[in-house]
């Protein structure tokens, strides 16, 4: 296992794709406003796509048109101080293409928040990284 | 309760903070080499004022000289699909004053990972925004 400046074990890439692939909820990161944002989000990983489910006005879905954002999902358990984060960073695009919209809207992914929800964000992990803390 | 676009319960400032008081971890969004970044870290909040220790040579400590940066906790419950997130953005910066080094070690706040870790970054909450989902 490799292990970083900072102590913590370094993620394989496969180890980070199979740690989102079993989250529910990320983060994504992106810039509103010439500031940086972030926002949780549900999500389903499709091969090496991040999907996401938003509102087509949502401040989300327009901040994100044709940028690199960052995605990351973590557990911590702070009892024994032990946890992981995987951080994703790719391109983001929003999906126009109807049949492709029809097959994301039958994947396992539900948003969270009300209304009509029929605007899908793909964000390919490009670049993968991840760390583990143990005792 | 201010109920935003997505039909979410907005946070007043004074719930906002008193979240992210409660809270262990929390994520810091930065710009990395030109791409947006995020790492989770253990922090306190004195005041208004979210204290974070890292090492003097780590990347965050590089990454978030003189910037504004966003700063994010967040707790949800996925059989319910409840939950809330809180963000600050303001400006972060390295303290230097050997006074206030002494007053910020002895602040509950410990680093998860090993090694030296008597660097402070602070980011003054000055935005902050929260939001809370309920069934």
């Amino acid at each position: 296992m490799n292990v970083d400046s900072a102590g913590l074990d370094v993620l394989s890439r496969q180890e980070c794709l199979d740690l989102i692939s079993s989250a529910t909820i990320g983060r994504i990161v992106f810039t509103d406003r010439a500031l940086p944002a972030v926002q949780p989000v549900t999500f389903y990983l499709d091969g090496e796509d991040i999907v996401i489910r938003t509102g087509t006005g949502s401040k989300l879905a327009a901040a994100t048109r044709h940028t690199v954002v960052a995605f990351e999902v973590d557990e911590f358990d702070v009892p024994t101080r032990t946890g992981w984060s995987v951080t994703a960073v790719g391109r983001a695009h929003a999906v126009s293409d109807p049949g492709q919209i029809d097959r994301l809207s039958r994947l396992p992914l539900t948003a969270w928040a009300p209304g009509e929800r029929n605007h899908f964000i793909v964000v390919r992990a490009e670049q993968v990284s991840g760390r583990r803390i143990r005792r």
